[in-house]
């Protein structure tokens, strides 16, 4: 199903008096203390965020998967649900594909989809932590780490695969999460495992075009393991090094040892130029891929002040914003939205720091007046805006109110079913 | 297939000489320091560990499941399985079913059969956190705890049938884990949940026999989790008083937050006579199921420490001792193995203590010396007193190396097929 | 020093127009949605936060401590910092005092100083984590749980003189906070240290004042520990059920292990009638006692939805309001101002939430309601209705302008001199 | 006090002729599985653990410290201490000092005394972590990554100073541990601070012999903190990268978050040739400084086996050796024998391994069989090895025995008084 305009207009004219209110109320403080709304609301206008493929169905765990009616089971009806979010929030416009969960059929076809709705096809992602039904090797026991030659070989080569169907889709990166670790001490010589991963990703990284990124991720640990190969930003960091300046570090937000300061990872990574982007979720516990800033928004607040101290403007950097995230117990396309606000909530905030201000209490050692910098950004209601965003690029006010009043999920459950199930976990 | 005591006596004959000389030395090392070894073997020959059924099989994770071949499909192969392991180490003479992944459909077969494998039926394990095929409602969102009454009484009825179940079994104990929590903050009542949850569980404690026990676990976090209803001892302990004296806590060893202090758990649970007993595994992140003392020994030992302190003879106390493991990338019959070979250590370390020494040290706050009457202990290889036990008991001196000289997983493949798979996780 | 009305009214009156502009604004937008913003007021207006006198100097850690000039030296002046503080956000009205850091030698003075400044004492707390210059026995290996009868007789009697000068001056409670426990396995006898101490417990709850409360706080860790007798919720609300009505936990937010669901704990002990109260701070790693609010806003704002689920009116609720920090880096008057400020916004926002409509998306498992409902009323930017309740209670707009504007160390420093150092850590 | 020779011959002749039966039956035992125990046995005689200077006294934790007599008040009796150590375990022939806590007076003599008791100088540890009482500018904000240039300045310039120490003692390596960072978000710049603390680094770099090593340590947190400037590995890693092959990453094992797999770290480190030795110790929950092995023992010698995997014999190595331990409880020269003996516990353990048979189970992903080799090594007990080590190098055959026989505290505390102060923590 396709979003009507009109449809977005008669949402937004019953909204629009009041929101136009508390926004100029908003504008007019913010305009007194110093703030460039205008310059904010025109970044907040640039920024899109990546949807994955994988999270427009029910995550699965291990204890099995919700079904929820409505799923997308093909490539083109994902690329709808994407357009379905884009055309409401005016920050989804691109799909992430994960390979071999969503090969496109007809490549064409698809771009054209993706194009008449304004999608972009941002970094594909490998996949070597499944068995796929007709593989001749099993990943059982690892994949670019493997200790046979030709089980390497043949994960490489299904990066290479995956580089050349995004090739065709026009995708300028390739995204590497490896589950490659070991459950028990013992099992894995650490030093080889790293080398033959390496070994690997080069090969792999010899067949990268030239205007393309990789993208490595690196994770502490899986269930049921007890390390992981790419353990912690430093192995992945040394990883991109080896490799060459299109190489890169992604940080997933739930990839992390309990208590771990994040924002100073980025800002290293960053410092370093060794920054790929991010997988937005947020977690209490471990990687649990919920809706991002539904746990913690305020770190993610000060992840996006480290990334507004290096690069001003974030839809202009060369970074990569995707959201990783399972769906379980809410509709992904709800929970996709919440997601999305949250994380041009954190960017908004962080946009509204007085950089000068901040560096000048921080030259000065004024602890107590850094902290009221940030806070007083961070406790700014800052929902105008985004909605001042989205009205000027013709989407929906008040997106989950637009979702639910349109009765959206409904209409694909009628157009697709109810027992359609998406590809992915 | 069964193991052939002929085959035990073949695998000892070539290993009883070099036993014979380590053990006697080892006696002879430990009775000059006034150490009873005659008393510890007997505890040993005694102490048995029961095997769920739901590890006799690939374990599976969210990325999917590594058959191995021979898996039992059967409840009838499960209790085969656990005769072979028990044959070989004399340690592992009883089962724990899942329902509904075991539901017998011949009773009396059932118990013949494991009375021939001189198997019992120990704790029988109600699942409510799945979905079954015929079940009417969902429990997405939680069972015992649920907002709606026919939710929870669908899952208390599903306990009551799990009880009748096993009154004809034999068993003498009810598990009741839950998966019941919430994924975001404000989507559960917290105070109700828990209400609920008691409710619920004294509907099900009402139709306990008498002589049974209700075995109430905890756990901090599912993946992908905001919150469990019973998160921890305290919430358990709380359940299990309110309950009545039929109902203890029971703790898992994986079900804790990083760096608990589980033995102090162990010991006010003892203390308060609210400990139901154990599934035992070993962790190095979470809720990891890996073998026993793979991770952790010394923690294992400290266990040991404070039960054999409450508890002088573990085969005669009450306790329930069962093994909770996951077995994706190990043969499960050789893990569980390794497992069972893991406890005994344990407990034959903690045997070794001289407690009037230990008690001694602590009242006069000789934190060096305790220190060294523990590591005394743990240090001591006792590998040769369990050789000893298992010897007496007609059991195989070396348990792995009996189980691959005789190749009784290509034998099991040879009997089932590859293509077998267990049902479960 | 004291502050004078003056000051503040000077203070007030160049930021009046532009906060009623705001205020106003805000107000008639929560009351378009049916918010009673009065009664929020109203609320804020009652609501006071002890101060522990122990937080007015600077902290120390094991490195040492960096003086800041102005500390107060005695008792008389902590009363005097407290009643700048209350002076100028109106919600710091008690103090709460640690004996044996602050025996009031004249306490007729003291109580007419603190009846002044309309401060009111608090809970008293013990100290039997220290050895004092005149004491006979060391707790060096703990002190209500030692081994010996006559070191836990001289911590019980320790308390009993506490309660002593708690009843000379007004409090109405006592708070026990332990460092018992040990430093390595098998040093402690886990049971026996935990009867010792309710034991102990036993013999000063004996001696508490019917119109008492005792508050026992828990905690997993101090460094240097393997083990706390006093570990978790668990262990502190087991020993306040057998104390007695009297007895309560007290949660402070930094005793726990990493990722612990707090809010949750909360519930709970609010639903068994024996949450005694708080000590607020907030922590990144361990027990951090770091400014309330600064690293994780939105776990306060959710401890406060549970606060406020169960009682509507904290200011007329039994429980125990108090900081527990340390002050490093930052001036600890700046410090308590952003902290009390923390606290309040966390309770004004928590008095945002429709309550019917959130137990509404709860039974009908709306999760994605939940949250946008939660999330609705921590975005809101409620400091102008913690600015209006200040100004209808005579004190400052913004807190920590006026401290700076009046520069308010400055002048202690100037009474007290730089080298004046607080009692305490 | 000194250890006479006849003292320790004493001890050893009535345990002389237990001991080596226990040793020829063990030795027959390994050898006859192939073994070469001599080859153990020597490599065990060679290693040598520095003690640092501070861990000779009483440990201090914010709530005070707890004397124990006969603490070593000079840097004379420091050694002397050590030598004592040494006399008895002959695996303890060096020192570490801190710098400023123990500046010599007189270099010429402590290096005869040193010479006399066959104890080495080796890491110096700079220390701008605390002020110092003569010192002009306060590292309250940092040390090398301070906004300010003269502090950076001061700290270098400290540095520098502990070099010129270090030469005249013939140390050969500079330890530089940093509690730079920042307690609350907005504090710091990470960037700037990460560069300002390469360029300090550098500028002690530079001045540091060819001779020598530059040990750079990392820390993700300390009490009361929100960020560490070194925090984990990769930001020492990076560090020691830029600056040259003189630089290493030195690892302390307290100094991770909760679930690290630090085993990996050092295997990776290792394999870069960055790895630059250890600061031994255990912990339960943070930065403990217990006892080494006295909480996880079997992670201890996961280090080993990582270490003789790329490091055959680790006396021949280039690491550095040192305990980094607090000793609030214990006897500090207890818990070093203690703490000495678990090192070398591991150390034999991890020797014991067959690397051939555990790289073919590795390359076979025999998990199984890999958890075998190790646990067979980690269950031998392994002492009767030490115990001959310290025979052959007339060292005690139980030295935490001998220690008490001797009475060796009481004779300390009659030479020195019980008031007697450590300098240090």
């Amino acid at each position: 199903m396709n979003i009507n305009q009109t449809q977005i207009e008669a949402h937004n004219e019953t909204r629009v008096s009041n929101h136009k209110a508390i926004y100029t109320f908003l504008y007019a403080q913010l305009a007194s203390k110093g703030t460039d709304v205008d310059s904010i609301i025109a970044k907040l206008n640039d920024f899109q965020i990546a949807i994955p493929s994988w999270a427009l169905g029910a995550g699965g765990t291990r204890f099995g998967r919700f079904g929820f009616g409505g799923e997308p089971a093909t490539l083109e009806q994902k690329i709808e649900d994407i357009g379905l979010l884009h055309s409401i929030n005016q920050s989804s416009g691109a799909i992430s594909l994960h390979i071999p969960w969503d090969i496109p059929t007809d490549i064409t076809g698809a771009k054209n989809l993706a194009k008449n709705l304004n999608i972009s096809f941002d970094a594909v992602n490998s996949n070597t932590f499944q068995d796929q039904a007709n593989q001749i090797h099993s990943y059982k026991f690892g994949s670019l780490c493997h200790t046979k030659a030709d089980v390497r070989k043949q994960a490489v080569d299904h990066n290479l695969e995956v580089i050349e169907i995004g090739k065709q889709l026009g995708s300028k990166a390739l995204t590497v999460w490896l589950a490659d670790g070991s459950s028990f001490p013992g099992q894995l010589n650490f030093a080889k495992a790293f080398k033959n991963t390496l070994h690997s990703l080069e090969n792999v990284y010899k067949e990268l075009p030239n205007d393309w990124k990789m993208l490595v991720e690196y994770k502490p640990y899986e269930p049921n393991f007890y390390s992981m190969v790419i353990q912690d930003w430093g192995s992945s960091y040394m990883l991109a090094n080896a490799l060459g300046n299109k190489a890169f570090s992604l940080v997933d937000l739930g990839h992390h040892l309990p208590n771990t300061n994040i924002e100073q990872i980025v800002a290293l990574l960053l410092m370093q130029q060794k920054l790929g982007g991010f997988h937005f979720n947020d977690s209490k516990y471990g990687d649990d891929d919920l809706t991002v800033g539904s746990i913690k928004p305020y770190q993610l607040f000060l992840i996006f002040i480290e990334l507004v101290s290096q690069e001003p403007d974030l839809a202009k950097s060369s970074l990569a914003w995707m959201i990783d995230a399972s769906h379980n117990i809410k509709d992904p396309l709800e929970d996709l939205l919440q997601s999305v606000e949250a994380i041009k909530i954190a960017y908004a905030q962080a946009l509204l720091v007085d950089k000068l201000k901040l560096e000048e209490a921080r030259t000065n050692n004024d602890t107590v007046g850094a902290q009221e910098i940030l806070q007083a950004a961070y406790r700014t209601d800052v929902r105008p805006l985004l909605a001042e965003s989205r009205l000027q690029k013709k989407g929906a006010i008040r997106p989950i109110e637009f979702f639910r009043e349109q009765k959206i999920r409904a209409q694909l459950i009628k157009e697709r079913g109810s027992t359609n199930r998406a590809t992915g976990l």
